[in-house]
């Protein structure tokens, strides 16, 4: 057992959840497309979802779901390779269409099957592949670690690697455990990614208990990561409950505790996601800090990790703070450039709006490890906001140049 | 002559003005770093700087002159190397030593010498460099094509090629000459660029009525372009006006006439400061149609101009619509994606936010071009806009990531 607030290596699986994923012939390189996982009558849920204006079916029809229901669930389906986006009034029959033959297989009501969908955009999804594996699928699920791989592996596009979190606390005898699953390897590219995140609890809580919950994870980690600063059509993150560990979320500590493991999961698969981001090779922890306000403080993160010639600069461990002073004066936020400090590493490299004495050498060596901490002062209040971003290379445009033609 | 709107290939040199460069070893290379127009008694100045917060020293003094003055300038004197950017107190002293030197060579005030800095950011400005090649320098002066010439390549950082324009107009029995020198190849890399434009003219008229005409001049020009959407810390368009044409601004029709040459030249530089962009294979011309105004169309065209998703795929001549159709879902304005159509050169591609059939092919070859159209119609309005931007190539990463270390 671990701490709430931390993760171990093992994976936890909730009670009142089981897994399953197929190949359905959606993605053309014949991998796992088509993933299921089924919950527990009873199993209450909460999501968010992109703030795209565009959004793909799924999305319209997830949303629609649990309105509905007042956040009941029974089972996700997810397929990859097609993100039924942009398909027009038929995209939306046809996802309507593969969750009324779900639920009849998994006798329960169209509106508590959650679809979601990852891929091309503007391709109609071809449904009959999909509702043809439903069968092989349902008989598939079970509630093991291995269908949980398998879901994990089945949701990717572009990711180079699956991604999993997991955590589990007491609380009196019982103990509540916490199953993270996500895929992005991008903020988004509308033909091929998206970033979903479905997290599996076995604790009991109401659903608008757990929309409360998933926003206060969301915002420092879900919310405070970049890699291309697009956003998808796609986007969601799902929080479903069993209930079946029999512990409340309301008793005594154990919110605290939840909120905790939940804020650790969800803090891990956003280091995943970036950490996976296509072509990157430095992950960026950007702190900004002596801002005013929080909002202020996000809105300076986003210039800087948002800045061509920053990430470009990031890419060939490049200490060039000059971008960065750059791209903060011009992000819209009255600073007086006369006030700013900027750390790499551990070591100040400008003082007052100019160059200090620093090691060029050691803030070079800072920026080629894998992950470098990069720390900018506003001077101007208290608040602050931690971003987590990425650097740009070659390899980036070449993935996303190469891509459809 | 042509006609105002029109630019021949010739350079019609303004009287009033003369030209001259040197090389003052700030730039490693070797080449021209240190230019000077010398202009005519009584000559009239407008200016536009950068919006960023951040600002070089001789932006401020800059400014601070033609306030002092009320928009007289003798000489405009430009380095290339450093930007004297991020140098504190220290910088802007170098900057005033500088002008005083120039101004006792020339025989005016240090007040009428127009200061512009480009190059590396935070580095100190060499000034014993500059003052002692100042007697070279003013003793070169030349009013010839040649040394309008020598002009534009001292100005040049990472630019690959010099960037002139010129237009004539006839009024009456005289004849207004404008010529327009300029710089830049990113919007910005704060340690080696930045966009210096000079326009030269003999024609007659006050320095606020220069300002109003450069601010309708660069709206739709210097305003709506973008590489890498990144803001300098120097940028500067200055206008000088030598009155020697004999002709004079509120006469009659020649408000009309100048503000037509100004618009052109403005364009033809603008366009050659992006097709020059850093790494750019695609010029891409982008049209935002059918906005609720005009703002509304530029942050649309803004948002599109800048994700990488969309830059990428222009890269590889991808006519993926979808990555543009996120972009403008994504940035801000209330849109309904099915009110949205997208045509790449002449074909429509997304119709009421969905696919439509189209030649692929034809598309990937109109994006092959070095200049390609592309609209967004909004479904929202009568305001448009147009915006020149760029594709985003592994060249850019490369010439920007190599930079520094």
């Amino acid at each position: 057992m671990t701490e709430p607030g931390q993760l171990s290596s093992a994976i936890h699986l909730p009670n009142g959840f089981s897994f399953a994923a197929v190949t359905a012939g959606i993605k053309v390189s014949g991998r796992l497309d088509l993933a299921m996982a089924k919950a527990a009558p009873g199993t209450t849920a909460a999501a968010l979802f992109t703030k795209n204006r565009v959004v793909a079916a799924p999305v319209e029809i997830g949303r629609q779901c649990l309105a509905k229901t007042r956040g009941r669930v029974r089972a996700v389906l997810v397929n990859s390779g097609n993100a039924n986006c942009a398909t027009g009034n038929a995209g939306t029959l046809t996802c309507q269409q593969i969750s009324r033959t779900a639920a009849h297989l998994l006798g329960t009501q169209a509106a508590e099957i959650f679809p979601s969908s990852t891929g091309i955009i503007g391709v109609p999804l071809p449904a009959e592949k999909i509702t043809a594996k439903l069968p092989e699928l349902a008989a598939l699920l079970e509630p093991t670690t291995r269908g949980a791989e398998q879901f994990a592996q089945a949701i990717l596009t572009t990711d180079t690697r699956s991604k999993m979190a997991s955590s589990q606390f007491g609380a009196g005898q019982s103990i509540v455990s916490l199953l993270g699953i996500a895929k992005g390897s991008g903020m988004i590219h509308p033909q091929m990614a998206t970033m979903l995140v479905y997290l599996f609890t076995d604790i009991a809580a109401s659903a608008p208990e757990l929309k409360q919950l998933l926003r206060e994870a969301c915002d420092p980690t879900f919310n405070c990561m970049s890699v291309d600063g697009d956003t998808s059509t796609n986007d969601t993150v799902l929080l479903l409950a069993s209930g079946q560990s029999g512990v409340r979320l309301r008793r005594g500590s154990v919110r605290k505790q939840f909120a905790a493991a939940l804020l650790a999961v969800c803090r891990s698969l956003a280091g995943q996601i970036v950490a996976d981001g296509e072509g990157v090779r430095h992950v960026i922890h950007l702190s900004v800090e002596a801002a005013r306000h929080r909002a202020e403080a996000l809105q300076v993160a986003r210039a800087i990790a948002h800045s061509l010639l920053v990430k470009t600069a990031w890419a060939g461990a490049d200490p060039n703070w000059g971008r960065i002073l750059a791209a903060v004066g011009a992000c819209g936020v009255p600073i007086d450039p006369r006030r700013i400090s900027i750390y790499i590493g551990e070591q100040m490299v400008c003082r007052a709006g100019a160059r200090c004495v620093f090691d060029e050498a050691r803030a070079h060596q800072d920026l080629r490890r894998l992950q470098c901490d990069v720390r900018v002062l506003l001077g101007r209040g208290r608040a602050s906001a931690v971003f987590t971003t990425t650097d740009l290379t070659q390899e980036y445009v070449k993935i996303n140049a190469d891509y459809s033609t």
